[in-house]
C-alpha cells in the first residue's frame, strides 16, 4: 500500500475487521496525494509490534498517526504512549454500548498524553485532520484544503437540486 | 510495602491519586497475610516501566495482578498484553461520565486478552478475587475464604441489631 | 458434554438462548483440553438448582465458574453468594439498553462478594481467564497460554497480508 | 420494629446504609397503620438468610415485600426467585453510574419472575404501591388511599400559597 | 376480548403498534383464566378517554391496571394520577435511546403516585405481577402461581436436555 | 417546493440523507396549507449559506424555522445564533450513541439562544409546533389545530376496532 | 404574581422545589414586560387542576405555556394533551440519571402532540422561546428581541476585558 | 495575554466560566514558550465575532485553534466550519448529563469538517496536542516534547517514593 515516497501518515487499526471503516482515511490520503502506510496492529494481541511501530514512526518519516479501534479501544492511547507525534483516534462502532466504549476509551486520555478523537467511525475526518496538521507547514496542502472546503460547500449546495422532486416522491410514496 | 516473602499479588495503579481507592486491596492482602507489592505505573506516562513490570511479573513470582485506573483506563489492558497472568482491573471513578469511561475501557477487552473487571472503585473485591484465584491451589487460603464468607454473613446479620432504634431515630429526625 | 475426567471449569448460563454466545467458552476449554461441564441454570427460574450447583461446585472438583446471563443478569452474583471459587460473569447482549443492563448487573457487585466481569458477549475471554486462573498452579497450562499468546500475535501480524489488495478492493467497490 | 399484629409488609434492604432511603417506606406503613417488619438481608453476603426470609414470607403472613438495594441490586430479584408474593424493588442511588446500575439490575428481570421497580430512591412510592396492593381486597385501606390522594392534591394546590412572595425573594436575591 | 365475567385486569397501551409486545400480558391472563379487558388509550392523543378509563376503573371492577407505552411513556403515570389501583407500567422499546426513554419516563414517578415498572418490553411479567397482586387475597390464584413457578423451574431444568448435541452442533457449525 | 405565497415556515436539514425523516414536516405544512420552503444547508459544510439563510429569514417573511440534523447536530443552534425567530430542532437518529448525540447537541443550548427540541426523528411534531406558533395570532389556524386534535383523538379511539381479532391472531400466531 | 394585564405566558412547575430553577423564566417575562402567571401544578398529584389549567388556558388569554418538571417529567406532555397552545418543557435536574430522566420524558413525545424541550434547567431559554413565539406577530417584541440579542453579543464580547489579569491570577494561584 | 510575537495558538472558550478549565492550556503554551492568544467567543451569543476570528485566524498567523465549550458545545465545530486550520475541541463538564452533552456535540462532527476532541476538561492535553502539531515541522519543539515526555515518565516513577508511608497512613486512618 505504501507508495515509493516514504509515508507521512500512518493508518493503523486494531483488526482487519476495522478496514471497511478505516478505508475512508486511505481514500483521503489518495485524494490529497499524501504518501501513507496502512497496518493492522493490535495493542493487545501484538503489543510488541505496536510499540515498535509507534517508537520508530518519527524516525521513519511518519508525521501523523491515525489509529482506529473498537471496544476497549486502547490502540491510539498505547501508540501515543510511545511517540510524541500527533495521534488521531477513530472509535469504531461495535455491537454493544452504542459506540460509547470505543469513544470513551479513546477520548478520556490522562493529562500529558493526548489523543485527538474523531467521531465514531469518523475515519474520513481523521485523515482530513491529518492533512490539516501537515498543512500547517505545507502551503501547497493548505491550498488543497481550501479547494476541498469549497468543493464540500458546493456539494452541500448542490444537494438542493431536484429536492422538490425527491420530496414529492417521498410524499407520494408515503401516502399511497 | 512489600514483605520479605516475595510478593504473590501485584497491586498497580495509574496514579497516586488512585491510592485512596486502591488501599482497600492492600487491606485485604494484609488481612489474608498474602505478600504483595504496590506500584504506581502509568500505562501512558510510563509505558516502558509498565511493560517491564508486566513482562517480568511472572518470573518475579507474582501470580495475580490488580490494576486500578480512571478515565481511559488502559492500564489493566496494557498489562494483560504483556503477561498471561490473571489481570484484575478496577475502574476508578472520575468527575465525568459517572464512571462509565473507566468501566468500559477496562471491561470491553477484545477476544484473546482477558481482563477481569470489578465494580467501579471495587478494589476490595479485586483483592478478594485475587485471593480466590490463589486459593484454587492453596487449601489454607481456601479455608480462610470460607471463614471470611462466614464473617461477612455474620456482619450482615448483625446489622439487624438495634435496627428499631435507628429507624425510630430517623423517623423522629424527619418528622421534627 | 462433560468428559470422563471430572470438570475443572463450570460453564453456566441463564437460558439456552445464551448458548450461541457461551459456546465460545466451550471452544477454549476444548482447545486447552481442560475438562468442563455446561449447564443451563436460571438464577430466577431455578434458584434452588443454581444454589445447589454453586454450593457443591468446589467439592465436585470445579475450580472456576463461568456464568453468562443477559438483562438483570443476577446469575454470576447469585453463584458467587454460594461459593468462594472464582466466578467469571459474561454479560449477554439483549435488545434494549445496548448491553448496559447485563454489564452493570454483573460488574457492580458489593464489597465482599467479587465477580470477575468480561466484555459484553465476552465468553471467549471468560474461558481464557479461567485458564489463566488454573495456570497459576499448573505450569503445563501456563506454557500453553504462552504459546496461545504467541499464536495470537502471529495471527494479528498475519492480518497484514494481502492488506493492499483488500484496500484496493474496498476503494474500488466504494467508488464504482 | 414489628408490631404485635403479624407483619403484612416486609421491608428489606441490602445494607443498613440503605436505611436513610428506606425509612420513607416505614413511614408510610406507620401512616397507614399497616403492620410491617424491617430487615437487613444481603442477597450476596447473607444468601441463606435472604432465601429463608423469602421462602417463608408467605406462610409468615407477609403479603407484599419491598426490597431496596444499590449497585448490582440483586436483592429484589433473588427474593422474587423464592416467593410468589409481589416483590417491589427500590433502586438505591450510589456514587457511580448515576443510579442506572441499581435501576437496570432491578427492573430488567427475565420473563417468569417479576419485580415491580420504583424510582431510584423511591421507597415512599414502594410502600404506597404495597398499600395499593393490599387495598385490592381491603376496602378500608382503599378508602384511606382515596383520602391520601385527596391530601396529596390539596398539598400540591397549597404550594401555590405565598408563591408571589417566594418569587419576589428569589428575583431580589438573584439581582442584588 | 373481554369475557363475560367483568374484567379484573385492564391491559392498556398507547398505540396499537404496542400490541405485539403487550399480547404477552393477554396470554398470561388467558393462562390463569382471569377476566381482562384490552384497550388502546393514548395519554396524549386521547387524554379524556384515558382519564375516564382510569377514573372509573375501580368502580367497573378492575383491580389492577397494566399500561404499556414507548417514548415519553406517560400513559402509566397519567393513569396512576386518576386512580388508587395498582398500576403496572411496561416500557416499550423504540428505535432511539435503547429503551431508556420509556423506562425512565415510567419508573421515575414522583413521591405519592407510584407506578410499578417492569423490564423493557416486559409485558409477560407485568401480567404475572398483576396475578401476584390478585393472589394476595385469592388462595386459588396463589396456588396456581406456585404451580406456575414449578413449571418454570422444570422448563428451566429441561433446557439442559440435548445440550451436548446443541453445543456440538454450534462448535461444528463455527469451525466448518 | 416553495409555493407562490411566500413561505412562512423554513424546513432546513443538514444533509439530503435527512430527507426521509424531515418529509414528515413537509407533510404537515401541506395538510395545514401553510406555505413553506425546504433547503439542505449544512452548518459545517456550508456555513456561509446557513448564516445567510438564517440572517435573512425574518425579512424574507419566514416566521418559524425547523432544522433537522444528526450527529453533532449544530444546525439548529447555528441558525438560532443568527435570528430571533423561533427555531425548532429535530435530532436525526444516526448509527451510534442511540440518538443521544443529536439530541444533546440540539437541546443543551446555552442561556440566551433558545432552540426548541423535539423527539429524535420528531419532524412531524416539529411542524405541528410550528403551526401552533403561527396559530398564536391566526385564529383560522387555531381552529384547524383543534380539528386536528379531534381527529387525532378519533384515530386513537378507532384503534380499538378489531382489537379482539388482532389479539386472537397474535395469540394464535405465537402459540402455533 | 400575575399583573393586572391578563397573562400571556403561563409558567407552570410540578413542585415548588422547581422554583429556584424556574424563576429564571419569570425574570425574562419581567425584563420583556410580558404579563405572566406562575402556578405549581403537579401532573400526578393534581391531575384535575392541571387539566383544568391546560384546557382553559387559551380562552383565559394565555398564548404560550412553559412547564418545568423533574424525574418522570410528565407535566409538559399532560398539558399539551389538553391544549393546542405551544407548550415549552423544561427538564429539571434531579439527583439521579444525570438529568436524562426529565429530558427524555419531556422530549420524546409521540407524533401529534408536540412539546418544545429546552436544555436541562433551561428555564431562561424557555421564556426567551416564549417571547420569540409571541414576537412572531408582535413587532415591538421582535424589536426588543433584536436589542436583547445585541446586548448578549456585547456581554459576550465584554467578557474579554481583564482576561489577561484573570488568567495571570489563575496561573499564579495554581503554581503557588 | 498575547505576547509580542504573533500568536501561533488560539485558545478560545465559549464563556469566561470556562477559564478555570482552559487555563491549563495557557499553562502549557507558557511552558513551551509558544506565543498564543486567549479569547472568549460564544458561537451562539457572538456568532459574528466567532466567524471573524475563525475566518481570519490563518492569515493572522495562528496555526492551531483550541476551543473549549460546555453543553451544546458548538464552538469548535463552528470555528472548524470557517477555517482549514486544525481545531481542537475541549468538552467542558457541566452539571447535567455527566459531560456527555459537550463531548458528543464536539466529537460527532460530520464528514468533511474535522474537530479533534480531547477528554472532558482536557485543556492540558489540547495544548499538548497543539504543540505536537506545531512540532511536526519544528524540530526544536519536537525536542522539547521528547524532554517533556521524559519528565512525565520521571514524575510518574517518582510517585512511587514514600508510597509505603502513604499506604500505612491510609490503612491506619481507615482502621482507627
Amino acid at each position: 500500500m505504501s507508495k515509493v515516497r516514504p509515508p507521512r501518515i500512518g493508518i493503523i487499526m486494531g483488526s482487519d475487521s476495522d478496514l471497511p471503516v478505516m478505508v475512508a482515511a486511505v481514500k483521503i490520503c489518495e485524494d490529497f496525494n499524501i504518501p501513507y502506510t496502512v497496518k493492522v496492529l493490535s495493542a493487545h494481541r501484538n503489543a510488541e509490534g505496536t510499540k515498535r511501530f509507534a517508537a520508530s514512526a518519527q524516525k521513519n518519516g511518519i508525521q501523523v498517526i491515525i489509529a482506529g479501534a473498537g471496544g476497549a479501544a486502547h490502540l491510539p492511547g498505547v501508540i501515543a504512549s510511545y511517540t510524541t507525534l500527533p495521534v488521531i483516534g477513530v472509535p469504531v462502532l461495535g455491537k454493544a454500548t452504542a459506540g460509547l466504549d470505543a469513544l470513551l476509551s479513546i477520548v478520556q486520555m490522562p493529562p500529558g498524553v493526548p489523543v485527538a478523537a474523531t467521531a465514531i467511525n469518523g475515519a474520513k475526518n481523521a485523515a482530513l485532520l491529518a492533512v490539516q496538521i501537515l498543512a500547517v507547514s505545507d502551503t501547497a496542502l493548505a491550498r488543497q484544503l481550501l479547494e476541498y472546503k469549497k468543493r464540500l460547500q458546493k456539494q452541500s449546495r448542490d444537494k438542493n437540486r431536484n429536492l422538490a422532486a425527491k420530496i414529492t416522491h417521498l410524499l407520494n410514496h408515503e401516502t399511497t
